[in-house]
């Protein structure tokens, strides 16, 4: 008896540690663990998302399959969980999917995006763009973001905090558009790993300022050193923005 | 010795309790008194703002003055003030003005925006925008805004709390315009009343939804009753947006 659920859903991380459990910290994934133990009569739910976002990083569409043994439709299980769950967590599409869907290994495409302004400080921003307030080069950013598209080992934009030990992953859209005094990165893959990009940002942004350059991006894939990169941006500019799955 | 100063800010009315000192409540006021006292040596500074804005209600640019013996110049205060001050709110600019120069009695002109999702929830803007998913018929909004400005007797729009005995006000300029499901209420006037926007907006969306009708607004209005309007508009939709001195 009972089904599983596949959801989407988003959250704005600023008041998380991120979304994966961590014993008393607050986090996205341990919320939302409290709410389906309360709607299935005080039984304990474990939820496998497809991403571990960091703290302070958004979701604008995140996914997460588990088992229900309780018979509950899915739009009253939306409604239910939207009813309990805190205000920066939002539930947006509840399906019944086959017993064998295994959420992360079904994903085959991820997409990110990184905002940043460039211009006036703007405090309604603080926690959801990046604020770098300077002049910064798209073209020279560009050619930097042609060098990063494809299979690559991202060792050298890799936390060491990743535990997984393959570091080779294959990104098949890396673009930038400036609208204004804001700059807008996408990047599309088959996965990525800890903080690789937001330490992708931050060695972008340093070519945007001509301290490095273009050619600069294909060195430091090559040398598989954390150490050749630059420094990680900051997380409130980044959003999990979509997820496909075969 | 010292000076006047004049300065403009901004602020996430999220989580105050409006603009004005409360006793112990957290009020933006309150904490740009702290951060002046700490500026002036210890010595107590109070700040005279132009306009009271209420709980929950966000503001681009708020303007008050205030009296320092001290000498300091204006960059060098704005510096200081944002170093010290809580991240929710934010120094746009200071500058020294006349001794006798009392911002409240200059302000000649006054601007508000008031902002409107009729489309998918989207929990990024919870604090920011006021969430109404209904179809709104914004021809009829546009006739009902008509009888709205000019002077009136704005008693029927007024809180029960507004302590000023005089209702009359001038409302120069009052649009609204839709962006995609979005839509952006514009009012400017020689001053607002308390809750007056708010309960303007509420009565508004009923003559959106159909509910009321344009020429009701001119009925209302010669009421001069609280009762013959609707309820009050959520705070986080509304906006000091600027204000302008003779």
């Amino acid at each position: 008896m009972g089904n599983r659920f596949l959801i989407s859903f988003s959250y704005e991380g600023t008041n998380f540690h991120g979304y994966q459990k961590q014993g008393k910290l607050r986090t996205v994934q341990k919320e939302i663990e409290i709410v389906l133990k309360k709607i299935n009569n005080n039984q304990t739910i474990t939820i496998y998302a497809v991403s571990r976002t960091d703290k302070k990083v958004h979701a604008l569409n995140q996914f997460a399959h588990f088992d229900l043994k309780i018979n509950i439709k899915p739009d009253k299980l939306k409604r239910a969980m939207n009813t309990y769950l805190p205000e920066d967590i939002y539930i947006k599409t509840v399906k019944i999917v086959p017993a064998d869907f295994y959420a992360r290994y079904r994903a085959k495409k991820k997409e990110y995006e990184y905002i940043i302004e460039t211009g006036e400080y703007d405090l309604f921003q603080r926690n959801y763009i990046y604020y770098f307030p300077h002049k910064l080069n798209i073209y020279q950013i560009k050619k930097a973001l042609k060098q990063l598209k494809g299979e690559h080992d991202f060792t050298s934009f890799v936390s060491a905090e990743e535990t997984r030990e393959n570091k080779i992953r294959t990104i098949y859209k890396a673009s930038v558009k400036k609208k204004k005094t804001l700059i807008y990165f996408n990047f599309q893959g088959n996965g990525f790993l800890k903080y690789q990009i937001r330490n992708m940002i931050g060695t972008l942004l340093m070519v945007g300022l001509g301290k490095k350059k273009p050619e600069d991006i294909k060195v430091i894939l090559e040398n598989k050193d954390r150490r050749s990169a630059n420094k990680t941006a900051n997380p409130e500019g980044l959003y999990l923005k979509n997820i496909w799955f075969d």
